[in-house]
């Protein structure tokens, strides 16, 4: 069950990467840009959490072949981009990125939890840890970020999947069921979204 | 007296978050965008400050209830945004972001100084925590900082104000009236500035 | 010798907060923005750096006469500053940035490495001490950012000074003509690629 979870981990990471490869090649950057943005945009998040509860090592430098499998990817990518655009199509993406949005969100709310955070302060760290990749990429992309102009719901399935996992954990479910509860819970609720345009108030 | 510094630092958070939801709603953003500017604009320059000095836990970690405020009060006021904005005026808005950015300014420097920082270094962190909430929500928003394009002295009444606090300080003046001096100093040259419309050369 | 590497260093720091005050000047910035903009180009990178690997003091806290300088320098710099323009040609600008980011790439990654890092995040932290004070300024300058963008190559440069360095040192050289042979090679590829036009795929 937890090396399920790892398999999902790496995918988060590399559709989160992908989703900054498609971006810095729209903006026309070379690989240094694309890598940069790529990395930015899948370990971002985390980052920022690590750095806002002050965890070290940073969990892209204890796991180092990451940053290194997303290097090779970029290299290796970049060559076949227009083929590999048309294999993965837009649905596939969205399905993968609601995946990572779930992971990484309940993710970083489970590890806040774990650090005895104030609940409202775990379910932040959780979207942060969700949400923020994308809204670096977006500022280095020189964009408005895509989660806050007015689309259809992420970061409140995000918001609203962390609050089930704090929900079971504080029912004294064991850790295992909680994750997965709150990883299903924003996947369903980003894919309803999607499905029926559901948005927030403007 | 303490408590009067504690009234007014949280009629500095809700202004400083104002003028993010301000900001985020003239840019169209979603409650999600709403609340994560307001957020940012509020605690962006204390968390920027925490994160170069190493403090931790965050000051708005340590007070999580300022983020649940923040919280609601956005999901409060959004719906009565345009009434809102007719009994809070320009000059209203003008007033209390003076206030907010003579306290947060000097407490910052004041909390740099207790860590016997470099005289310079604390007027730095006291700059930086008056004004790096609205330089991150400008960036954020997709625009040049505010406080870095000319306008009316804005950074400069936060800077001298710091050095104010800092003078007396050194001079054997107890904390409370040198605080309040050096916030005293930055809340009349910015009201002054306003007025007048001074502006640093280009 | 060592304190050969202190006055580049000194002229590093001085080259990339020039590069920030012109960018700043271009945008039509005040005093405050032109000081802050040379500021976080010359220590951001450093300061990012130093922020993901938690090391603290931040160096520019350490040698706190640096921020102290860099504010002299633009007071005193900003009222002459179309003369200077005439002076300090794009040639050698050109060429003093070069050094800078050679000594602030292997600088980096010689750090990193002192702190057993995995090779490829000594690499990473490198290129971001030697990058990311120059990604910040065009962030804050609402451009997307120069070395990400299609041009001769710069991070390259760096990417490939810092292995050389790291390559090197792991063939138990001292680390002296490590770090001279990591600049140099940095130096040199970036004057050969501002030279005959050498770019990355886009």
């Amino acid at each position: 069950m937890s090396s399920l979870l790892h398999v999902i981990e790496v995918i988060g990471v590399f559709v989160f990467a992908s989703s900054g490869l498609v971006e810095a090649r729209r903006k026309k950057m070379d690989l240094v840009g694309v890598f940069t943005v790529a990395f930015i945009t899948a370990f971002g998040g985390g980052t920022v959490r690590d750095i806002l509860l002050d965890r070290r090592p940073l969990f892209w430098i204890e796991n180092y072949e990451y940053p290194t499998l997303i290097f090779l990817f970029c290299l290796l990518v970049s060559p076949f981009f227009r083929q590999l655009r048309q294999v993965v199509t837009e649905k596939v993406i969205v399905y993968a990125d609601a995946l990572g949005l779930g992971l990484f969100s309940v993710g970083g709310a489970s590890l806040a939890f774990e650090m005895k955070m104030p609940l409202f302060v775990c379910v932040m760290m959780g979207v942060i840890t969700g949400i923020f990749g994308g809204v670096l990429r977006d500022m280095i992309c020189n964009e408005i970020p895509m989660v806050f102009r007015r689309g259809q719901l992420y970061a409140t399935c995000a918001f609203l999947g962390c609050w089930t996992y704090l929900a079971m954990a504080l029912l004294q479910f064991t850790e295992l069921p909680a994750v997965l509860a709150g990883i299903a819970m924003t996947v369903v609720l980003r894919l309803l979204a999607v499905r029926f345009d559901w948005k927030l108030p403007g």
